[in-house]
């Protein structure tokens, strides 16, 4: 009994979370599906990175990206930077594990596509790495971060757009981060395709 | 404007797809999280497979129980099937794709060891195997469903555990098994250390 009301305390505080950021972040995530689209619409590509669960939710995102979300359409082009193993022990061998995606962005990266970069604390050093990247090579940015936004939300630039979850707790900003990227792989084919 | 509404509609509607899961399944996931902590302290080992957002799911509670999850406390054994890229393409191309999951299930599984299998729509042909494998190998199965639960909701057996959630839109399910997710970990934590 005890057990089923700290699962029950989960749920109500992951609505809490969503409850708290909706107003706040909507126009914000609005924007950041009308940036995608503009670069998708360049032959542009999108880039998403982040570590554990963050690097669960770039792949996921990547995924409803080239497969699909909801609708049937073309396969958009976008690509997780946490799924080359080979890639990541390489450099996190003979580097720096903080290179594991800068190195990527860099090598990869070209002006216009656009870098998703998910840090629930606003502090991996890996990801700070790729903003910088991303910055070097005239991509846009959209973070997803929580808390303060960390050093993160003191990097970006510009036309950069940072959506910080305010909750203190990882999971709450995870639970967040997984709504807004839904809502981005909506809002995207939306704009692409006008409504159902 | 437009989009921004059509960003708020999704929080709106993962808020309700929770409201509707939390008394519902807060007792079964209790149960759920038992079960794991009871093959762990028998040094059985947590498997999680999955497709697509599921797979992401997978490796977000396997990365959780491996590293940790909020607190300090040995590493639990848990491993997702979709990891391996070179078992899933040579499974998949020498065999067949239905076989990725449940070809690991039989090498890797044994008597006591619990299945995490994860799929919203309750079909799909991959996670079906690997719960037939789960049942070869005498392990625990405890099945994130959706939707009327499909065919997995009639496969379980005996002491399996389903945790179908009620909701019909692919998206709004993942949203509901991320907080389960969560509430696993939290829980087994909290069975195998205590309250904080
Ligand atoms: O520093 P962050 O970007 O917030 O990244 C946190 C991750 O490295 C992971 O840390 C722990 O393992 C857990 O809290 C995970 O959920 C999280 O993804
Ligand atoms: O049949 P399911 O277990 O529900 O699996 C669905 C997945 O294969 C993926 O399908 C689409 O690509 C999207 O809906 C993804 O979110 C989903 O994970």
């Amino acid at each position: 009994m005890e057990l089923t009301e700290r699962v029950r305390q989960h749920f109500f505080d992951s609505i809490a979370a969503k409850e708290a950021a909706m107003d706040l972040l909507s126009p914000a995530i609005a924007a950041a599906a009308e940036k995608m689209m503009q670069s998708l619409i360049m032959d542009g590509k999108l880039m998403a990175c982040g570590n554990g669960g963050s690097a669960a939710d770039s792949q996921h995102f990547a995924s409803e990206m080239v497969g699909r979300f909801e609708r049937e359409r073309p396969g958009l082009a976008a690509l997780a930077l946490s799924t080359d193993c080979s890639s990541l022990t390489a450099i996190g061998n003979d580097y720096d594990f903080d290179l594991v995606f800068s190195k990527q962005v860099h090598a990869l990266g070209r002006a216009g596509d656009v870098l998703l970069a998910i840090s629930p604390s606003g502090n991996a050093a890996n990801v700070i790495a790729a903003i910088h990247a991303a910055h070097d090579r005239q991509m846009g940015v959209i973070a997803l971060t929580g808390r303060d936004g960390g050093q993160i939300g003191e990097l970006l630039a510009g036309d950069d757009i940072h959506l910080c979850v305010p909750s203190n707790r990882t999971a709450r900003i995870q639970e967040v981060h997984i709504t807004i990227i839904h809502a981005l792989c909506d809002a995207v084919d939306y704009l692409l395709l006008g409504g159902e």
